[in-house]
């Protein structure tokens, strides 16, 4: 890969990451023009749902600044949409405006591209390279991957426990674990997420607001409340937000329908053959309202039955440093016969955040989605 | 601090931590001697105990270059002894080779030496600076230090867990929770201690060998035993090595102290009140023995025992990509009646280690006994 290319997707990568707690359910694209010398003439970055995508904010950005972008070379981390969204195809926008080389890093999962936006670019003259900056790329939207490849979001799951993985006491009481940097750093997290999940447990436990705080977001993520007996009260602080609420129940119940869609709150009944709400139909509902990252903060409980499962993607663990004893551990497993049957995971990241640490860790064996 | 200084510390540094599976229970220490421009003449590392110290050694090196010494500047990472004990005074013969000056990291904590070094020196027109590299030079023996401001050694308990803070299934099988790299990364940190301390619980169920293998050590530590009741059985694993036994018991029993000592153990009976053996005693009897690092390998029982009694000064802790569920935890510790009361640690280590993480962790409040 030559230098002007690194350079260039680095900085559409870097572009793309600047609409992390934005674009969602869009991906996070970011797209830089350059000129012959790959002199750098144009920037954008994918706006809120139903802005404009990261070509276009480049192309307006090269006019703003009165370059002319005719046989320039345009770097984007997906492929340049070729459908009619709510804007107009990027595609398009890209061959009037005289752009002669796309550079792109994947190939957009969404079956309404897929290849096609590469095809008409190849169709209007326009050389096309797919494939610097990949891996970033697809990490940066692997919630947007997994909701077009998989039809479910990616699940990552949220847990804070002391070093000897104590998450609360026996009395239940969480508050406060893990220092003030790594709960803004959840707070992060949470703001990058399409939808937060939870379970009635914490709710009727805590009554927390699960919402983002502790930084500016154009955006509340949605709030998933998983309710089986809908036992929610409604007064409950998470109705206290901003946002769309999505209640999951395992039976329906028609008064408490009514109070919760007055208070602008779905409800969703999707028994499985227990009784108990089907999470694997949930996740499905869920992608279906476009949810690309599903962020978990839930008890014991709706821990263990994801994890069992099979339906989490991701593990965020803050570990503080400090010793609990006897108290609760981060889900209920089923006890097993052999070390050898345990959930095999890699670290992929490990890093201090004030005065604890932060681990992602993903399955092992797990086939990647994105194929 | 001069760039001279600076270099030269940093490499008797080096060389002081060439001495780390060796030199017990004698402090880890590096010479390295530079000429007025600088340039190292002579460099030496303390060898195993009743060898030379370090700054003979540096002296013998430059003797073997044909390096004259005289008007040099000695680099010391701990003050020259001043006593006789196995070996002869190295303030004279540092002061009988002509050294004009020496830079040292610390003051050594021994009472035979505790700036009679430095003064003799002083006394002999030997210019005298302390403080370069005190730190790194303290971090280096902090077991050292210990036994002699403390008169017990630094306590460092080993665990391995999963993510989830399991160290064994229910049925007590833990191996293996972590990877190969673990293992023989937790063998270096056990041949680093001048003794291994295990419970007899853990002999009973697993009957390790708790020796040194993964690597080539010079010295194999002791081991000891705490076993209250005298369980143990005189075919056990602990007893196949080559190396010191030393049996903690809370009660005597003639038949089995004949038993052991036949088969070269020493055994101490000390018990406490209650009929348990009186741990804090034990590091005693321990930091009399010349322990400095103390390894400690058990199970929930003795972890749990010595962490209530605040007898531990480090943890080392492996963590694996795994989750386990239902299982044992770290260590047998009493229930909190708040998050607020529990033990709070620092963080001050935190690496990977093959595809397990490890952290080194430190109780936070407690004064540093270096004063």
């Amino acid at each position: 890969m030559s230098d002007i290319i690194t350079a260039a997707i680095t900085e559409a990568l870097d572009l793309a990451h600047q609409g992390l707690y934005r674009t969602s359910p869009n991906p996070r694209v970011g797209c830089v023009i350059a000129d012959a010398a790959g002199v750098v003439i144009g920037r954008g970055s994918t706006g809120p749902a139903g802005g404009a995508h990261a070509e276009i904010m480049a192309l307006r950005n090269a006019a703003a600044g009165g370059h002319s972008v005719r046989g320039a070379t345009a770097y984007v981390t997906l492929e340049p949409c070729s459908h009619h969204g709510r804007t107009g195809p990027c595609c398009d926008a890209l061959v009037a405006a005289g752009i002669a080389k796309v550079v792109a890093s994947l190939t957009d999962p969404n079956p309404l591209v897929a290849g096609q936006g590469f095809a008409r670019l190849r169709a209007a003259g326009v050389a096309v390279q797919v494939g610097p900056g990949a891996q970033a790329a697809r990490e940066l939207n692997v919630g947007f991957f997994s909701r077009m490849l998989r039809h479910r979001p990616w699940v990552r799951m949220k847990l804070a426990a002391s070093l000897d993985g104590v998450t609360a006491l026996a009395d239940g009481s969480s508050q406060w674990i893990t220092g003030p940097a790594a709960r803004a750093d959840g707070h992060a997290w949470r703001a990058r997420a399409c939808a937060l999940l939870t379970g009635i447990g914490t709710v009727l436990a805590d009554d927390p607001r699960l919402d983002v705080r502790a930084l500016h977001t154009e955006r509340q993520p949605a709030l998933v409340l998983l309710d089986s007996a809908l036992r929610v009260p409604l007064d409950a602080c998470i109705f206290a937000a901003d946002r769309a609420v999505h209640l999951y129940a395992a039976a329906e119940n028609d008064a408490k329908r009514r109070a919760l869609e007055q208070r602008g709150a779905t409800l969703a009944v999707l028994p499985d053959s227990q009784g108990r709400v089907d999470l694997a139909a949930m996740l499905h509902d869920l992608a279906r309202r476009q949810v690309n990252e599903l962020h978990v903060e839930a008890g014991q409980q709706l821990n263990g039955a994801l994890l069992r499962q099979g339906l989490v993607d991701e593990l965020l663990v803050y570990l503080a440093p400090k010793l609990i004893g006897p108290g609760l551990g981060m889900a209920q497993l089923a006890p097993l016969a052999a070390l050898s049957q345990a959930q095999a995971l890699d670290f992929h990241g490990l890093e201090r955040v004030g005065e604890d640490v932060r681990i992602l860790a993903r399955w092992r064996d797990r086939e990647p989605f994105w194929g």
